[in-house]
């Protein structure tokens, strides 16, 4: 509640794009009615509305990340808005600025809007609670915690391929545990309503009482994935190999690698998912992410217009900032 | 006044940016009053003019400067022109190039502006030596000499809360030995016509007869700073720590380090000034950094519109450039 | 030939450019006489067209070279297009990602053009073959094996100052064998019908059967240098120094460095040009570099000239991508 809280105007507006968590399925589906328009956009010649110009966008990237930082760099671009790229690993914390001092530093330059991402659950919120009230925070992923704006895409595509989320079974496959992408689709699919939401994993790759986030959850990938309309597979990070929560990469992916044969499973016209980048052979088949079933490219390319869309909302042209 | 003869055309307008020393304080007035326009700016829907429209600026920084670097990309940004940095550690010198063949080779490209910021001092001067005629230069920092555009953005946020520089009394807090901001207010104030700039530090961060600078010494905070209008602490640059220069953190805060109780003897309503980042607890108390007397972000805010005055003084949208 | 094949549409229009090979005088004559336009606009106040307003290009930089980079980013902005600058050594190649998945990914965020700079010979040539239909690719330099967008500038400059190639002898000085410029160059010359070309080096810096190139080859700077109009040198690469290929420095430089004496037998009005960045004293005298025959810093200026022509001529403001 505490995210509605913060995350609202009082009239209800977006302010900030923090978490899934807290806000209500119109708000989400007007995200997605938004992009739509923006999405349109990438087949015209001219690619670029003059909606933000004159606002100034900071990346603030504590964290690296070429593919988010570049849609978002796009996504800025393509609505005109001057963006300033920060890799904070080599600025000013360097010289042991403390973070609330560096955002007040940004802030006092008159910047409309940042968006963050942090190795750290919570950082961006705690961004968002101490910023200015004119400024709007983004969330590009922190910590184990959220990555709302991937989980919008990810609706985005959803519903483009199946139209309504009504009826759809959906399969999340791989390391739940440590995952904010996970966290934060779980929370779109049962806001908007889908009918049933699956996590498949290894037990040492699920939170315990899982259940609670509103998922069923399997150990066996031919049980979880049977009839399923959308399965979404998650990068496995190879640093959590050779640790306690894994046996080998091959031995995962005997066990929870999307294979064709796998995939027969699930439902004929199954939407295959993975946030990128993927790590072929490991958590996907090459066959597969490549497949007839695969809208992988496809997810990247809406990207573009979902954070669009967040970004127009969260700074209408008419604002006060 | 070699200074003066490099930094100004024949008419007595500005050309290059590069030092305090030897400007006018018809000049300096001017770019304040620029300033003021751009000021008010910040708070408009669209913080853009078309005013360097097609004007090509290279930021290029052979030292890191997170901050300064972002206030002069904004600058730039809202003027319209188009803005390349360069980090000059990771480039071409690296191949062995000499300084003066990178910059041959960028005005090549038909640039017009060069904002230079360099560990060594004079680099800034020596590119202005060398540079085509069309090409302006703001020096960012050089070495110890100066950083005229953080004095400036000092001296503007002074008269904003001052009105006027008669009568008042500064006194400049720390490291005034390793200092190019130091020296540069010390030039600003005195041009502009304070009645008086003080220096308070430990005699080992005084540079030798330090009254030729045109400021009274004191080894006290007490008596230093008492009855001023205006306090401005430096930056402690870690790096002096433990060295023949200083005494612990700690020590330094205990003597030279600004507190509450400190600043009671100055007037009620000094000015408390820093140019960051600042370390809290080294030579600021958070209270006095973030209490009522502190115009710490409010400096940070005028940077933008005082760079924004001196490049548009520079490359004014009729220049031959 | 296959290089004509993927570097033209059927209409016989540049669709990629990767390689001088297979191109036609015609072609490349078109890639001059649209430079032309561009070099005019350097001098006026404004350098911004429209052009390419809305187009988005990816520079892929595998390798770093800060000059050339800044090059394509002014051309870039000067023809109005958003630049996003990838370093890929610190991107998501680094997790892992295969060079077609990342390239897989930006193509799907709408890109229109990449520029990619690639150790490798040929890695220009694969991205082109696997690229979506509607994107132009070009080489920024790849490995050995060419840099055609350098060779299209020396040409431009030769014809800036020489008006003709016809009947002109043009002499390489230096490392032919492992130089992507010099293999560039020399298809160009021989393409645009110079007189003849000449090749000069010691015979470990040579490819085998060198001939075959179309060039004459010399091991001697007074045989080779007599006469030409027109003397190349290229830049020695420092990491072949005290290998198998080169004796010192001073060695290399008294054989092979380009010293006034050695420019006497050229012909009076011999033009000396070189890519860049030079090493003075190690393959060309600072007296050469700086003296009247040198067009070294004509040919930086005609780069950005030339390369807003390529761009242009690929993605042409009425195209359909």
């Amino acid at each position: 509640m505490s995210h509605r809280h913060i995350q609202l105007t009082e009239q209800g507006k977006l302010k900030h794009f923090l978490s899934i968590e807290g806000l209500s399925r119109t708000l989400l589906t007007e995200i997605l009615d938004t992009a739509e328009s923006y999405a349109g956009m990438s087949n015209k010649q001219v690619r670029k509305v003059p909606l933000l110009r004159g606002k100034t966008i900071i990346n603030l990237f504590f964290e690296n990340s070429t593919r988010t930082r570049t849609t978002f760099e796009l996504a800025a671009a393509r609505l005109s808005a001057d963006v300033i790229t920060m890799n904070i690993a080599t600025s000013s914390t360097a010289k042991g600025e403390s973070l609330l001092d560096t955002i007040r530093n940004l802030e006092a330059m008159h910047v409309d809007m940042f968006i963050v991402r942090h190795a750290l659950s919570g950082a961006s919120y705690f961004i968002a609670q101490h910023v200015a009230p004119h400024i709007g925070v983004i969330n590009a992923g922190d910590g184990q915690h959220a990555h709302p704006t991937q989980a919008m895409l990810d609706m985005f595509t959803i519903r483009q391929y199946k139209k309504q989320f009504n009826g759809l079974k959906v399969a999340i496959v791989g390391d739940i545990l440590h995952s904010r992408v996970a966290r934060s689709q779980i929370q779109a699919l049962n806001t908007l309503g889908v009918a049933e939401v699956r996590v498949i994993a290894p037990k040492t790759l699920l939170p315990n009482q899982v259940r609670t986030l509103g998922v069923i959850d399997y150990h066996d990938m031919v049980e979880g994935l049977t009839d399923v309309d959308v399965i979404i597979m998650l990068r496995l990070q190879k640093e959590r190999m050779n640790s306690a929560f894994l046996p080998s990469e091959s031995e995962y992916f005997r066990c929870f690698g999307l294979t064709e044969a796998k995939l027969k499973y699930a439902k004929s016209d199954a939407m295959v998912m993975h946030p990128g980048p993927i790590n072929r052979g490991v958590e996907i088949a090459s066959a597969v992410a490549d497949g007839p079933n695969s809208v992988i490219l496809q997810q990247v390319s809406n990207g573009v217009a979902v954070r669009m869309a967040i970004m127009s909302m969260i700074l209408p042209p008419g604002s006060n900032s």
